[in-house]
């Protein structure tokens, strides 16, 4: 497990620095993409969140909402800040990531502190799955290349979401699979933003296997993840038209929702 | 019925124009408050989308996240439009609303076109509800007061989620209502705007009558609505560490889902 920062590849990989002159600029690396160099968009989304922190009053993002403009690859990238209201109990500020080919990302960021205190309600009971030892790695389906990212997360799909590996797709479009990063540091919001975005469509679970460009993304961090794995269920509601959207729920391995999200995003033609 | 945009409230309050220098110019109408003058966020959505749909290749707001940086009152409002990438099949827009007293409202918004096709997947079956006629219009518990709002929409709420207004609390955070404008205007993506933050928070379902600031929403739109009443259901799914989220789901009168939205609120102390 890091001791620091500097022993994860997840910390490294989205450092940021004030630029002189305003702005942060971080160097992308080409490691966490999806296929063809394209990098994650929670890759992207955790960077641009770590720029607006440094900045910040407060320390944890609760409400980060992106739109996805073009296509990134690594490289260097700027981060520009644009500061929105600022209080007490919370802060806004504006991130547009752009890099040699243009605006990559334009999100919102609200900031404010996080606890770990029990929910006063709650309708988001942790699903009863395998444990991660129980579950298989490295499920890789034949003739669908393996990504960078896949290699950067220890994921472990629930076998009762994993038949499309085998050609044995299920009726609903639904993904649960516990995610770590496989560098070994533990969880916190910023990689919370990252397992947001990190399985593959929903439509996978259907034997769909295209890739579905995510257009629009919010993740609502809600509570500090306790250390260890966390289980991340992926599912669709509505496909239609060419548009799907994905809800994405995160519990910690105290079995709390710590992050919901959901996003709009393309269908393959 | 509105003939014409003009007949209608809703668009007259919503009305925008481009300013000279760049820019876009509003009056914002001090009849759609929630309660003190304050201003509903789905009106300001609605208003920056009708801005952003002024520049724009495509005539329908499909995803739209915002930030609600401070309360705003009636009065002149610019919208500043900073565009983002645009494309054949989409286009994103940054918007940022400012009145007298500064940032109100920080939005993205991408554009398409959208259809009517039915959906390829669903898991939003309409929930069964009594018919609007059959549902109490102008439910208004004593000593809440009634915001200008309630007056400019029509509002039926299922009396099996309406207990509150006479003091017998439900179990769980979810009110579902029949929704309409009261000027007798169709519904249509930039109304779905106004739907989607139009009902009381869903606390008030268990008895919380407090408002509970939108810190950020992300809206949804999945389809053009049929003509008549909507259906409108939101939910709270986790209320922790004084935050909850609202889930709103959108239904037009064919039973199909057009919008779905989620917000991050800040509970009343």
């Amino acid at each position: 497990m890091p001791q620091n920062s500097s022993d994860s590849a997840f910390d490294r990989a989205t450092s940021v620095s004030s630029a002189e002159g305003g702005g942060v600029v971080a160097e992308l690396d080409p490691g966490w993409e999806v296929g063809g160099g394209i990098l994650n968009g929670g890759y992207l989304l955790a960077l641009a969140a770590r720029a607006v922190l440094l900045g910040s009053p407060h320390p944890h993002p609760v409400a980060v909402s992106a739109s996805f403009l073009r296509a990134s690859a690594g490289g260097t990238a700027r981060v520009e800040l644009t500061p929105g209201s600022s209080g007490r109990t919370l802060a806004n500020t504006g991130a547009v990531l752009t890099t040699d080919a243009g605006p990559a990302l334009t999100a919102q960021v609200t900031t404010a502190t996080l606890g770990q205190e029990p929910a006063d309600w709650s309708a988001n009971p942790v699903p009863v799955v395998p444990t991660p030892e129980e579950c298989s790695a490295a499920l890789r389906p034949e003739g669908v290349p393996v990504p960078g990212l896949v290699e950067r997360l220890d994921i472990r799909f629930d076998p009762a979401t994993a038949g499309w590996v085998e050609g044995r797709p299920a009726a609903e479009p639904r993904l649960r699979a516990w995610m770590r990063l496989a560098d070994g540091r533990e969880p916190d919001p910023l990689a919370l933003l990252l397992f947001a975005d990190a399985l593959p469509p929903s439509g996978f679970a259907v034997g769909r296997l295209g890739w579905a460009p995510t257009v629009q993304l919010q993740v609502l961090v809600r509570a500090l993840p306790a250390p260890g794995w966390c289980l991340v269920e992926n599912s669709s509601s509505e496909v239609a038209g060419g548009w799907t959207d994905e809800d994405c729920r995160i519990w910690d391995s105290t079995g709390r929702l710590v992050a919901q999200s959901r996003q709009l995003a393309r269908l393959p033609r």
